[in-house]
């Protein structure tokens, strides 16, 4: 049996609550709420669980340890049915439990998927998870330990839950040196040097939290990728990651390098229609598959901010990523290709290049091939259109890669969670078949009947303590686990859940973190990115605002290529007028964003170039309404300290404080986004910032000159 | 008042230990050992501190938290003096304290040490700690807490104890950007980027644990310098370090790249003679003085391995070293420049530069000016003699430079403790003034009458969750402290402590633990540098062993340099009929050195070169002793994981697997340093390896053509 630990505390120290170091995450099973602990002492009393296996055995010590915490008591094991039995299995391993589910919700749970009933068998209340594979009653026996986590009741119980989507993943752009580029949660929690032989605690620990949310593989590698992972001593790594990981149902992954023929292969080309290459790939996925029989597949960046690919061959995307595909088919490997492309040499508006990329290439994938899209069409902005390649490729699986990693949503420091994000994107309406073609319909394939479809999200994981750096961080890798089993559930019930396990189940407490998170990403925007600006961060390091840089060496990489701002006004026109990269959405799906006077404001600058004195909704001008949000950012990042302030009796000292802090920088940098965007952009506007705001404390030149040599990610 | 929270565990898990994660290292206050609790709740019943600084406040949350672990249940704290009352402070803070000490035992504690006294006060029995600061008082209560958790008796105090040492240091060779120069505990603890807003708890437990041994100053910066340090935004974090360290009695220092005048300065020299530099860093100083009042001082290295220094201008380390002294004197701050150099011009012997370029210089440095010289001659090899510029300068403050982070001793994956390295150097005579004049005389300042005198260690302490990467690379930062308060205490008494501390006063683990420790040391210099070889380790990264390199672009960087194995024999030949390095030391320090044919063979290599066939004390030859010990090194190994693996029912679980991986990767280690050593070797010896010594599994060509692009720390 492997052992799975965990560290927790439980010893209350001098009157206060234990300091809590935020290893555990979510799964800190601390005792359960006043309100539901005799119910649940009542209802649980033994465990029964079916099958020999090591997902079984993680199953097992899940629940003795949670029950432990939970409880305050040991619920022993037994193979005999009583009153208050918790009994999970397979209805293959177990005979009671065959004749205990319906033909019908056993099948509601397909491969993946549970089944939890509370059912009174022979006189006694017992619960039942009941699965189709060993997997499945892991994650059953997660659902029902958040439901004892979040103070649910448990009585009454028939709870049928299966994944919509298939790959549920986690994209670390972890480097072998273990830094990890735009990661700001420390260095990288892969320890290649000393692995296989050294298995740190945190690899199982990792397994286990990604268990509790559903995601099922992770590409552990960077997809400015390093063609060393596909060597044998870092195959041999890999492995020993995909055996510790493997009862836990996750699979692992790799970019692949696409010159990786010619960099480890010693081949004089990585033509993906040369047959030695093709050969190299093919030997290479058997070497693999050799070490690793489940392995996933690869993840593939190629001819993108200067990665190799089969456009320097003058082949397509399709003919790189079906020659990949061909190698690792016959092991049931599949590939993701990203579409996230640029041209340095394409003018045309970087946000219609992906689409005149990838559309002509739509039914010409292999059937193992997900072409991988971003939310939106830039790169992880603050609030981004959705990706017009969504509903765009019907005969294709498009996958889609969210980023949890705030690469450009407050890096370190700013607390924000990202699910409304995540469902505004998901929500969206493509119109590719009429009304009611949403983006979520289109990623969990029901809209073009897929049924190799995808979620992935970019790993905010590193080697602090606490996982992700910012307390609150840990909430976007939970959410993605969460909307990647289903999408259809709100940004608020993932929060809920999420501050009732992090956290407690006082009442007052989860009103007000949830008040705290839900508000948190339109914050961010007003201070950082209102009215539809983008991509006007500094250079290299992302950190801060800067929106005067000009002079990169490419002119999409530069901020004033996004904003335009001039003596006019601001903002990129993307309609007929300008890029007409608008066009490339259905019409229905752009109703609210064609015209400049009728625009959802949250998207008036990304579509439209409008002039500073253009009169908004509130009857503001353009260059008002600028003030203003910047202004009201700001602010509101105060009510979000003044609101956690509060909370400084139910929450642990540590975490109280650390989240203080961190609110004081946030507060700080917002003000510094402020400042130095409206000093910048009024250049331009020639008006005043005007009473009620705030003058800024510093000039444009100080914002100007400010620079960060060792910011973190880069 | 400073909170200070720390993380510990406290509930059984089914019935094993408790998973530690090694966060609290030394500082687990399990419950007291059960020979003892009963006798130490009688002892202790209430906790009296006076005085009200931050650092009696430490005190006092230190007391109670260890005391809630350790008895089991909270100590008051009280006013009053009742039977088994704990009562702290200085005499100046308590009338009651000044009349239960004698005038003699208070100053034999000197400024920072402490007494300890079991008192019946009032007919009530009392224990007292009591010194002349309120940073005595806390070591005091630390040294207190030690005898708990080791299960000393408490009746019948009456210790006195004060430093031996007055600087107290760790070295971190932290980068900026994070990462750590020849660390293999992960990046860098010091999060620049977020400082100096977001204070770590780490900061505070770093604090904590250092305090505990009596390091009372940290260098936070990389010697191999970055001017960026010195700049106002750094200078600012650096601040808030100093205050959160400044209650636990510990100073920050600085690394000082002597260009800085240039590359932040603008000015066009760095000379150490020019007006406009000694003033730059006279501003410099003040600077750092205005923000930081007890600022440490600086550590510079300085023309040594391509940083620049006095010596390019024509000027002498004194020099340089007493520009920086003027500039920080009237702060009452400090220098400590490094005697590491050897010059690529300069083909003699590396063994002899740092002697030849820093006698001269013997009186020569302000009073302000410590001279820092590793604890051998060449660079932190498993063996080395003491460095001959021990005894050598006797007007100036020698300060010993040991390494703990284990560049050249097994890195992240040996066990190896490292106090008997430190001690035997610290033993060692040096004749300087007669018989006794040992290295650590010299150190002390007693030999020459040096008030300001210091010991330093490099740090092996990173991001890991367990500080030091390996479980036991604890016990080297342990070590470090406790041999710069006392350098009299044994390894063995040191490592009790440690034992004791972080695991448990179980007897048959304390021995065994202690066996593993103890001989670590030896038995890794078997299997990598037996018999005086050194400096044979690869290029770079300096894992593993190449003797065969010969091709970098100093010569001295050359493995074959420091072996010179050829058809004749092999080792370095230091005495007159070659380098002479030998002559730099006392003749009566080099008795055991100077004969080959009765030389303490620990140094027979590193003195002399010798034939193949020379033959050993022992009647063996030069070469089958060579296989010997390389084979003894690694079947000593074995012996470890023998013995480790009879501590499974003693250690929590967690612990003991990393552990036993380890070790299983250091016997895989020891084996490939035996076999690749031996197999090169043997093409000079032209000698088979004859039973019962192993044939090695691969050839040496495999050996050499190992490549590890990422190993840490390079």
């Amino acid at each position: 049996m492997k052992k799975i630990l965990f560290f927790f505390l439980a010893i209350s120290c001098c009157g206060s609550l234990a300091a809590e170091n935020g290893y555990e995450c979510w799964l800190r099973y601390t005792t359960a709420d006043k309100s539901v602990i005799k119910s649940y002492r009542q209802r649980i009393q033994s465990i029964t669980l079916f099958g020999t296996s090591s997902t079984i055995d993680a199953a097992r010590f899940e629940l003795s340890t949670a029950l432990l915490g939970l409880l305050g008591k040991t619920i022993p094991g037994s193979n005999s049915i009583r009153d208050g039995s918790v009994i999970a299995g397979t209805t293959s391993s177990s005979i009671l439990l065959s004749k205990n589910i319906t033909v019908s919700d056993l099948s509601q749970a397909g491969t993946e998927g549970f089944v939890i009933l509370s059912k009174i068998i022979d006189g006694k209340n017992c619960t039942l998870i009941i699965a189709n594979s060993d997997i499945g009653v892991l994650y059953g026996v997660f659902h029902f330990l958040r439901l004892l986590q979040t103070a649910q009741p448990i009585q009454s119980l028939h709870i049928i839950s299966a994944p919509r989507i298939k790959l549920r993943l986690l994209n670390h752009w972890d480097n072998l040196n273990r830094t990890v580029e735009r990661g700001y949660a420390g260095s990288s929690i892969w320890n290649w040097h000393t692995l296989p032989g050294y298995i740190d605690q945190r690899y199982t620990d990792y397994a286990r939290l990604n268990a509790s949310i559903g995601i099922n593989g992770t590409v552990l590698t960077n997809v400015n990728a390093n063609a060393t992972a596909l060597t044998r001593p870092y195959l041999e790594k890999v492995a020993a990651l995909a055996n510790t990981f493997r009862p836990y149902g996750i699979k692992v992954y790799l970019t692949a390098r696409f010159s990786a023929p010619i960099e480890i292969g010693g081949l004089k080309t990585a033509d993906p229609l040369d047959p030695a290459v093709r050969d190299w790939w093919k030997q290479k996925a058997d070497e693999i598959y050799s070490l690793i029989p489940d392995f996933g597949g690869f993840l593939v960046k190629a001819n993108s901010e200067g990665q190799p690919g089969p456009q320097n061959y003058n082949r397509t995307h399709a003919d790189g990523a079906n020659m990949m595909a061909a190698a690792v088919a016959p092991h049931k490997g599949i590939i993701m290709w990203r579409a996230f492309v640029y041209s340095s040499e394409n003018p045309d508006d970087r946000h219609k290049q992906a689409y005149i990329d990838f559309t002509p290439l739509d039914g010409k994938f292999a059937d193992n091939v997900l072409v991988q899209v971003k939310n939106g069409p830039i790169d992880f902005m603050p609030r981004e259109p959705f990706h017009p390649l969504f509903g765009a490729m019907p005969k294709t699986p498009l996958m889609m890669e969210f980023q949890l990693t705030q690469e450009y949503t407050g890096q370190g420091t700013h607390l924000v969670y990202l699910a409304p994000m995540f469902k505004e994107c998901l929500e969206s309406d493509t119109y590719a078949k009429g009304e009611g073609s949403t983006v979520a319909k289109v990623v969990d394939g029901s809209l073009d009947d897929h049924s190799l479809n995808g979620m992935a999200g970019v790993s905010n994981i590193g080697a602090d303590i606490n996982w992700c750096g910012h307390p609150f961080a840990q909430a976007n890798w939970y959410a993605l686990g969460r909307l990647s089993w289903d999408h259809q559930l709100s940004a608020d019930t993932i929060a809920d859940e999420w501050v009732r396990q992090s956290f407690s189940n006082h009442i007052p407490l989860v009103r007000d973190l949830k008040f705290i998170m839900l508000s948190s990403r339109e914050i961010m925007v007003q201070y950082m990115n209102p009215l539809g600006l983008h991509h006007i961060m500094g250079t290299g390091h992302h950190y801060g605002p800067a929106p005067w840089v000009n002079d990169l060496s490419r002119p999409e990489w530069n901020p004033v290529y996004y904003h335009r701002a001039d003596s006019f006004g601001i903002g990129f026109d993307r309609t007929k007028s300008g890029s007409n990269a608008i066009a490339q959405y259905k019409p229905e799906a752009t109703e609210l964003w064609r015209d400049s006077n009728d625009c959802d404001e949250r998207y008036l600058l990304w579509f439209h170039h409008v002039c500073w004195n253009h009169r908004m909704r509130s009857g503001q001008t353009l260059w008002t309404a600028l003030c203003m949000y910047y202004n009201m950012g700001v602010d509101r990042v105060s009510v979000m300290k003044i609101v956690w302030e509060k909370q400084k009796p139910f929450v642990d000292a540590v975490r109280f404080k650390q989240v203080s802090m961190l609110l004081d920088i946030q507060y700080e940098e917002a003000c510094w986004w402020r400042d130095a965007c409206l000093l910048y952009f009024q250049t331009f506007s020639k008006q005043p910032i005007k009473e009620p705001f705030v003058q800024p404390t510093h000039t444009l030149d100080y914002y100007k000159q400010l620079r960060f040599p060792y910011a973190p990610g880069n």
